[in-house]
Order: structure tokens, then sequence, then C-alpha cells
């Protein structure tokens, strides 16, 4: 592996995000990352720097043995990101062709779903666009109960973005998918129909301290192969129980001599939290990955094309 | 294309549905359709005529590009509708063949499903069998509390017809949908093991009203062509958040150059109401249709042979 | 069919469960089976023996004619199923190799998935790991309001097993299913995090009551030829709304002509109990199977080599 993992998360050259170590005065191990989303007096709204930042920056994270879980969250109190940034000349894609055209939001969205490492949204204000999108990826959501949340592209003349049409109806259902994006009304974070979406709707000071013990509590006990691998069982596992019987049949039977089984096993029998060490780098099963990768990268052939026009 | 727009839709010689524009006075463009299933003294129950009339307004629907949103209820208080019409002979299927026959309430769905405007199920009454399934590819449901939902159909000795196993698992989740099937029961509206289907559960005097209300919201509001493709996105996209991620890159970066994604923006800056004029006949983006289609009409091969017998 | 069914299911030489007639004096028909996790000193915790008694009871349970629902519980009423049983070595599994290891929880999960008679899970109390993801191919499941519900498996260092990672997202959607295997933690069963789960909670001493209740419901009111059939078509139906269409109206031709519809309507009509007699082995439409079949069995020839080292 070429990539060379940083010393300290803190100290890399990003301009609209913010990454910290929890605690702060983290040695290693780092455990919990805190990434947020900082350009406050944009409302944290969406910029093709803020999508390469983040898509650069996840992979790193992915990686890195030293982290255990992520959390996201936006600067300030009012909004976690009020979308893509109109101010900004967003949707500027004169040279873009299909080839070589990646939305922003998707990339992000790919990066997070990608993770080896479990990601925590925590939601602390207003979600609208790919503001909420890029949160779907996301393993676990909480949010402000002040929060406006809004798939509204349908009243921006656009569609969903950040494969959202992937993740929305597998989250929530279809009946509650199909209601937001045909109304792209904006709607109180504790509607009954978000139900679905949100695991905790708690008050705007309590969500990132909450979303943070969340983070320690998976931190401290699950191994990041198995929560990596069971998302992988549940988003890109076979279509019929059957199948999905065999190839759980495999992973197990390999996990069974694997270390974080031993350790979760006699964690448990001893009465005592677990220590995992198992990383997907080392210890993922043979099996993984089961499914046919696709690959999202812009081809050189094609980068080296545009490049030269 | 061959199909000629009718100016007015109230004069279209239906027997079984009752179809107007709201307002009644309403000049070109028309904006909203109103449709009720009329048959009150037989508690609108489904026959074969109201399938033909169904599914052959459906697609004038979806081609008029005066029509925004499309609102389907029943009339009187009681009944939405009462499944099919078993004193009519129903399930008179004597000539069909595995090649001809094609389930009426399927048919409708059919066209629902495939109508470029969104259609809101105003379900003012009781809706049983074909009654709730044909409702299933709406984009919003609003139902009366006193209404009484049946998936009857392990009660009658058949299976649920209209697609709706497709739809139904989608909807409300699996964990639900086998429950009531599994029971064949009649439940009411407000059960919470219906939650997830409706959007609303209202008074029966204010169903109506209320989904009028939605469609005027989705009509002054929304993009036609953005609501038509997120729905073909989730309902008909990859299998894959990264190949979903490749496609709506596809999609969007064509969209940014259309003239609704420019009235979007600008309405949304300017904040006043957009007016957004696009049709998927005119400005669906090169890639779509991305799915393949599957043709459910009679081959005409089938069908001469059939009526020469 | 070369298998011969059993006159009385209490005689089975079982010993990690126990299974009974309701009422207990049945005679033929049998109707009701209720089927009890019986190792109540280790709180019913799972054993090899017991995924071998289980998988080899449904499929007769499946063939029997006299059999028109199942009750799945656990004895006592502290646990519904502790887990897989650590103190019995557990996880022995030094001869398997990838072609021959079968999950002991998946061949439980797949019987009942299989089961051609709905399975109704009365949980009785807490259910932990292969505890809660053995039941996720039931119809119904109603659980006590004291129940402790885990999907553990992060916590152990392992994965999800049984085929719940197909069954799990799809029965309460991703953004619950991906919360639950990100903490691993153990819930109430009256968490709202698990509404979806479960169709009633309950007072510990009225589980297995009300589970008995909706049993008696199904067996004397619905075809087990409709629910097996309308199961099938939504857990392995096409995946789109228009090639469902064209299978079920297959189906349901077929279906027109048979016995349970004519009863089904008749006894609509005439306001009494239909009395259905229809069974998959006599009244499957031709059309069925409609999917690929998966087997799960381990071939004979590995067997063979197998035993021979």
């Amino acid at each position: 592996m070429a990539v060379s993992l940083p010393e300290s998360y803190t100290r890399l050259p990003y301009q609209d995000i913010l990454v910290s170590h929890v605690p702060e005065s983290s040695p290693t191990p780092t455990l919990i990352i805190l990434v947020t989303l900082n350009r406050p007096a944009a409302r944290n709204a969406f910029t093709d720097r803020m999508a390469h930042e983040l898509s650069t920056l996840f992979p790193l994270l992915s990686l890195d043995p030293r982290v255990k879980c992520i959390v996201l969250t936006g600067s300030g109190s009012r909004s976690f990101c009020a979308g893509a940034d109109l101010s900004v000349s967003p949707f500027n894609y004169g040279s873009d062709t299909p080839q070589t055209h990646r939305d922003g939001g998707g990339q992000v969205a790919i990066a997070i779903h990608r993770c080896n490492k479990p990601v925590i949204a925590a939601i602390n204000g207003s979600a609208v666009g790919v503001g909420i999108t890029m949160t779907l990826p996301c393993s676990i959501r909480v949010v402000s109960n002040k929060a406006k949340i809004g798939f509204v592209f349908a009243r921006r003349g656009i569609v969903m973005e950040a494969a959202s049409s992937y993740f929305l109806p597998r989250l929530i259902g279809y009946s509650r998918a199909v209601h937001f994006i045909t109304t792209g009304g904006v709607y109180r974070a504790d509607d009954p129909l978000l139900r679905e979406l949100f695991s905790e709707v708690l008050e705007q000071e309590r969500v990132l301290g909450r979303a943070l013990e969340i983070a320690e509590e998976v931190a401290g006990n699950t191994s990041v192969v198995s929560t990596k691998l069971m998302r992988d069982l549940m988003w890109r596992g076979p279509s019929s129980a059957e199948a999905t019987h065999l190839l759980d049949s495999r992973v197990l039977l390999e996990l069974f001599n694997g270390e974080d089984k031993k350790e979760g096993i006699d964690s448990f029998l001893q009465k005592r939290k677990a220590d995992f060490k198992g990383t997907m780098e080392r210890n993922a099963p043979s099996v993984w990955p089961w499914w046919e990768l696709v690959d999202t990268k812009v081809p050189e052939r094609v980068k080296n094309v545009k490049s030269k026009l």
C-alpha cells in the first residue's frame, strides 16, 4: 500500500473541513476522529473543495489502524449543511463530459460507504439537499430537534444526488422516500414522516455529545472487521436467503479462527471489555470482497484526453 | 407521437370513473386532474371497465404538458374501493391463456407507475384487495381514519395482485408486508402496523381537501421532470451505490444545462415561486430510460391467434 | 415423495426442542404445531443438536397437509434463546472446509423460509444473536416487553449469521439494521428503534397465548397455498413492477380455477368460515417455482471425500 498515513489528522491542509482527535490530547491510538464541516458563515454549504477534502480524508481514516470510529458534524449551532453553495459557481461543469463528470456529493457518499470504519452523523442543525444526502451512507444519524431536513431537488429542477436514490428508499422505505422527493418540502427533524431516518432526535446542544458517546461505545466494544463485513453483507450481499446462507457460512468459518473472535468470546466469558485489534487489511476473510467492484474513478485515458483539449 | 390529447378530460366517455379539472373552471393550463372511482352504489368496486378506463386515462395524463399532478379518490364517504366486484362475473377468464391474461389491477398499477406526473391517493374510505393495492404505485397516500384496509387475498384463496408483491414490501418493509398477507385481516387505517403506508391519517371529510392541497403544492413548486426522474432513479436504479453514483452524475450533468434547473435556481435566489415548463418528452436526459424495458402488452401475434379461435 | 410423515409430532426423538399439537388432544387434522426451544436451564441456548432438530422438523411440517400454522417459542419465562451455547464447544468446525461448512442458524432460517406453512414467533423472553436472527424468516413476531434483543455480533468479533444480513434490512430497513449491528448493543423489545420488527409487544405472560390466537385465526381463515405463494412472490419475485405484473397475472389465472379460490369466494359470499384444503404439493401453479433454486446442501461428492479423510 503506497499510502502514507499522517501522524496527526489535525495538521492536514484542509480549508473547508476541520479534523480533530477525540479526546483532543489523544496520543496513538487515536480511536475517534471528529470531522467538522467548517464554513459557518455560509451555513457549512457544500463546495467542490469540501467534496475533495472529505473524499480524500475518508480513505485515509479507512486504512488507519488507530482509527475505530468517525463522527461527522457541522460547525455552529444553526446548520449541519445548507446544501450546495450556490454563490461559488457550483454546477460549473463546462468542461465535463458524461465520461468525466462525477457528482461531488456522490464522491463523498461513496467514500463514506466504502470506509472500513463506522461513521456517525451528528446532524447539529439543518441539513438540506446534499447536506442530508451525504449522511445517508453513515451507520447512525442523530439529529437536532430544531434541524430542518429537505430533499428539495424537485424545487430546483434537478434530481437527488450522492447516490441517494440508492440509499434513501433502502434506509426508510419507498413510501416515505417517494413522499419526500415528490413534495421537495422542508420538514422538522421530529416530523413522524422522518422517524426511521434518525436514531435519536435531541436538543441541539446534546447532539454532538451524544454522537461522541455512541462513538465511544462503538470504538470501545466492537470489532471494525465485524462491522465492516456486516455492512458489506447487507449492502452488497446476494439476492436470496440461500445464497446469503452460503456466503455467511464461509465468512463465519474463516472468522472463527480469527483473533477478534477469540477476543470477543474471551472478553464475554471473562466479563471484561474487549480489545479488538483486527483490521480489514490484515483480517478480511479470503472471500471478501465478494461483489463485482464498480470503479467510480475517472479513467486516466479520458482524463488525459480531456486535459489536452 | 400519434396520440391526440383531449381538450378537456371531463368529456371523455367514461362510465366507472369520473374525471374533473381542479379548479373546475380551469382553463388551459389544467394543472391538477381529479380522478374519482365512481360506482358509489357498489362501494366503488373494481370492474374490468374501471381497469380499462384507468389504464387508458393515465397514459394521456402522463403525456399532457398541461397536467402537473393527479389526485385519485373514490366517490361517497364510505369506501375508496371495496375490491374486485364479485357480482359482475369477475375472474371471467375462460378464453385467456398464460400468454394473454393481464390482471386488471396490475394494468392500472403499471399505468400509475409509468405515469410521468405524480399521483396522490386520497383514500376517502375503506380500501380492500385491489382497492388498496392499486394505490401502492402512487407517490403519496392520505387516508381517512375511518377507512378499513385489507390485504385479504389469503382469505379468498388467491394471491396479491396489481404487482403489489413488488410494491408492498418495498414501501413498508417485509416485516409489515408479510404480516398483512399472512393474516389476510382488515385493519383500521390508524393501526400502528400501517404507519408507514400513509403520509397522513385524517378525518374523513378532510381527506380529499388535504390531498388537493398537497397536489397544489406539488404542481406549483416542483418540476415534473425532476420527480419523474427521481422515481425512476429509485424504482429502476442500479443495484449498487457506485453504479448509482455514475448514473446520477450523468443525469445531473445533463440537467445542469436544462431550463428547469435554471428556473429552479433563479426562483430560489429571487425568493419567488418557480414556473417549471419542462416535460419528459422534451427534456428527459439522453441516458433515460436506463433500464431494460419490460413490455406488458399482449403480443399482437398472440392476440390475432386468439381472436381467430 | 419418499418422506413418511409421523402420525404424531409429539413422539419424535427430539432432545433440545419440544413439539406439541394445539390443542394437545388434537386428532387429525392437527392444524397448529407448537415448537418450543427446550433447554430452560441454559436459557434455551442454541446447540448444533437444536439446529439439526429444527432443520429436520420444519420440512416435515411443510409437507404435512394436516398442519396449517406453526408457532415457535422458548421454554421458561426468561429467555426465548440466549444465542449460541458457548459452553458446549460451539464453533468446533475443525474438520469443516468452505465447501462443507453450513452455519447452523442458517440451516434453521432456510428451513423456516422454505416452509410451506406460516411460522409465528412467540418471543417469550430475551433473544440474542442467533436467538433473534432465527426468527427473521418467520411471518409474524410477537414479543415480551421484558425481552432484551441483541444483534451482538460485533462485540464477539464475528458477523451476523442465519442469513440475517439478507432478512434484517429488508424487514425493518437499512437505517435501523445498520444501527443495531454497529452498536452490537442489547435493546429492550419496546425500544422505538425496534418498532418495525415486532407485530405486538406484550406482557410476558400474554405472548404465547396471543401467538396461538393469531395462529388460530390464520389456520382457520387462510389458504396455505395463498400465503406460501405470496411469501414467494415477495421474497423471490422479479426486480421490476412490470415483470411482477406478468408473473402474478400467470399465478392468478391458474388460481382462478383452483379449489381454494372457489372456497374463498363462496365462503365470503355465504358469510361463513372458509375451509381451505389446498396444498402446495397438489395445487401450486405450474409456474412455481419461478426463481433459480440455490442448493444449500453439502454436495455428496464433497461429503464423501471429507469422510474418507
